[in-house]
C-alpha cells in the first residue's frame, strides 16, 4: 500500500455509505455493503450466469462523457452478456477506480444512473470495491443473472442452413460515436441524439433473450458488442460452420439510413463497428416466422440477415449476391 | 472507443487463448472462455458467497513485484474475504487493464501465478475481460464460493462477554512492506525474507474459515486487511458493542517480535498496519478450547486476545490494563 494521491472525495466509508449502500437495498445479501462478502440464494432448478466488463476513460468511454450515462453502459453492456445467454438478470458487483480529479458530483451522478437502471432492469448491488487510481477512471462490474439448468444458450450450437437473426437495428453505436465526434454535422439535430443516446445507451435485450431461451428454438446466440460481421463470425467458427450475411437486410435506424445513403463507404463501418448491443442468433428456417411472433410481442424487432453455411468464414454479400470484402475480427483491444 | 495505446500484446482473443483458456480447464461452466457468460450450478443446499477486490499498480502493490505474487496476491486476498464467511472457494472471473509497458512474460508468469495457487486452493478461473488502460496496471477479481443455506458467518452476531481471537500472526505484512522499502536492514536475511513473503504471499485460511463456520460457536467474523485495531471496530460496531484489545497477547511471528523489542514505537504500526489477511472472530468463552482444538487440528494457530464488551469503540490496553492511545479507523484509500 502507497501513499493514495490526493482526492476531492469524502473518505471510503462515507463514499460507500452515502452513494452505494442505498443501492444494494433491495438484496439483503448485500449486508448493506458492510461485510467482507456478499451471499445469494439460487431458485431451485436454475444455475448461475456470470459476465465481467470493464470500462476505462478515454478507451471505452469518453472522459466527460456524463456519470450517469457511464454507470448505466458500465451495467447495460454486462446485461447485453447475461441477455445472450437467456439469463434473468439478478444483481451486481462492482470496483470503481476513482482519481484525483473524481469530485462527489461525480459520484453522486454515476450512483443515480445505477439507480434508474436497477429500476429499470430489476437488479441490485450486492457488493464491491472502491479504490484510488492515478490513472483513468476505471470501473468493473460483474453481473449475475439465473437459467433454468442447462438452458444458457451457447455460441456453438450453430447448424448448416440456419437462418441467421439480428434484433433491433446494427451500426447506430459506431456512427453515434462518430456524431459525439462532431461528424455528419448536417443531420437533422433529433437524429443526431439519436444516434449518440445509441452510444451511450445501450439497450440490452433482455426481455427477448430470456423469451428466445424459453422458447428452446434458438441453435446459437450472442450479443453484438465487437461488430456484426466479427460476432457472426465467432458464431460460425465456435460452431465449425461458415456463414452468408445478407448486407442489405441488416436492419438500419433511418438516421443510420439516411447516413448510408450520402456516404455510401461507411457500410463497413455500420456492419464492423462495435457498441450494437443487438442480440445475434442462429434457428432452423421453419421456425423463423414463431421467432418473429414472439419478438414483435415483446417489441423489439428481429430480422433475418443471413443464412449459416457449410465451410468456413463469414461471406458479406450485397444485394445482387456479389461478395464484399470486409476486414473482420472485430474491434481489437491492443 | 478510442484507439488503444501502442502495445507489446499479442491482440486480446490471442492473449485469453495463450494465457487465461488454459486456467479455465477444469470448469466446464467457463466455456473456454470463448463465450458472453459463464454458467455455474450451485450444490443443493449451498448458497453462494461473492466478493471482489481491485488491485491498482502503485497503490496496492509495488510496480516492480514479480508478476506471478500479483496474481497470486490478488487471488488470495479474495480468498481470505470467502475464508471469513467460512465459505468453500469455487472459482473466479477476472478483469485484467494492461498498460503499454505490459509485456508477454509478465502475462506468462503472472498466469503462472494463478495456475500455482488454483491447484493450492481448488478454484478455476470462470470468466474475465482483458482490457488496455494508459494508467497503472489494474487488476479487478471477483471470487465465488459456496457455504451450506443461511450459515455463512458476519461480523454483526458478537455478544458481550464474547472472547476475541485471531488467527496466525498480525503485523508481518505491514513489516513486510518496510522491508521491501530496505528498512530494518540490520534484521537477519531469513526474518526479512519472510517478512516481505508475508506482504507479497498473503495466506489466506481458507480450510480454519470453513472448520469455524462448521462448528457453530463462532459469533461475528472477519477478516484482518484494513488493520487489527480497525477491524476489531468493525466487528464491534456491526454488533452494537465495544471491544478490549490486550496489545501484549496479540500473536507475534518473532521476526516481528525481534522488531518490536528494538522499536517498540513500532507498536501502533502492528497493530493497525494493514495487509495481515488473518481471521478475526468472536465466540462465548467457554467455547474458546473447542475452538483452539479444532484450529490446532488445521494447523493454523489461534489466540486469544481481548473481549467484547458493553459499550463503544475498541480500548486497547496494555500488559498492566492501562488504556493506549490508538489511532482506528484503517486504512484510508483516499
Amino acid at each position: 500500500m502507497a501513499i493514495p494521491p490526493a482526492s476531492k472525495l469524502p473518505g471510503e466509508f462515507d463514499l460507500i455509505a452515502r452513494y452505494f449502500a442505498p443501492l444494494s437495498a433491495g438484496m439483503p445479501g448485500a449486508l448493506g455493503l458492510q461485510d467482507d462478502a456478499c451471499t445469494y440464494a439460487l431458485p431451485l432448478g436454475e444455475e448461475l450466469v456470470l459476465t465481467v466488463d470493464a470500462l476505462v476513460a478515454g478507451i471505452h468511454f469518453l472522459a466527460d462523457d456524463p456519470a450517469d450515462l457511464v454507470a448505466r453502459k458500465l451495467l447495460r453492456v454486462n446485461l447485453s452478456d447475461l441477455a445472450a445467454k437467456g439469463a434473468r438478470p439478478v444483481g451486481y458487483l462492482m470496483t470503481t477506480a476513482f482519481t484525483a480529479e473524481t469530485d462527489e458530483a461525480w459520484v453522486a451522478a454515476f450512483a443515480k444512473g445505477l439507480a434508474a437502471d436497477q429500476a429499470e432492469f430489476g437488479v441490485g448491488l450486492l457488493g464491491g470495491d472502491t479504490v484510488a487510481t492515478p490513472g483513468p477512471l476505471s470501473l468493473t462490474l460483474t453481473a449475475i443473472g439465473t437459467v433454468p439448468m442447462g438452458c444458457a444458450l451457447r455460441r456453438n450450437g450453430a447448424k448448416a442452413g440456419d437462418a441467421v437473426l439480428v434484433s433491433g437495428t446494427i451500426g447506430d453505436g459506431a456512427l453515434g460515436l462518430k456524431v459525439l465526434r462532431h461528424e455528419f454535422l448536417e443531420l437533422p439535430s433529433h437524429e443526431r441524439k439519436f444516434l449518440a443516446d445509441r452510444y451511450h445507451l445501450p439497450q440490452p435485450r433482455v426481455a427477448l433473450g430470456q423469451a428466445l431461451m424459453a422458447s428452446g428454438l434458438v441453435h446459437a446466440m450472442m450479443d453484438v458488442s465487437d461488430g456484426l460481421v466479427g460476432d457472426l463470425a465467432h458464431i460460425a467458427e465456435a460452431s465449425g460452420l461458415g456463414a452468408t450475411l445478407r448486407a442489405a437486410e441488416v436492419p438500419l435506424s433511418s438516421a443510420a439510413a439516411e447516413i448510408l445513403a450520402e456516404a455510401t463507404d461507411l457500410l463497413p463501418l455500420i456492419l464492423t463497428g462495435g457498441d450494437d448491443y443487438e442480440l445475434l442468433l442462429t434457428a432452423a428456417p421453419n421456425d423463423v416466422p414463431a421467432l418473429l411472433g414472439l419478438a414483435a410481442e415483446i417489441g423489439t424487432p428481429l430480422s433475418v440477415i443471413g443464412e449459416i453455411t457449410s465451410g468456413a468464414g463469414v461471406h458479406v454479400v450485397d444485394r445482387d449476391g456479389g461478395d464484399m470484402a470486409m476486414v473482420t475480427g472485430g474491434y481489437r483491444h491492443f
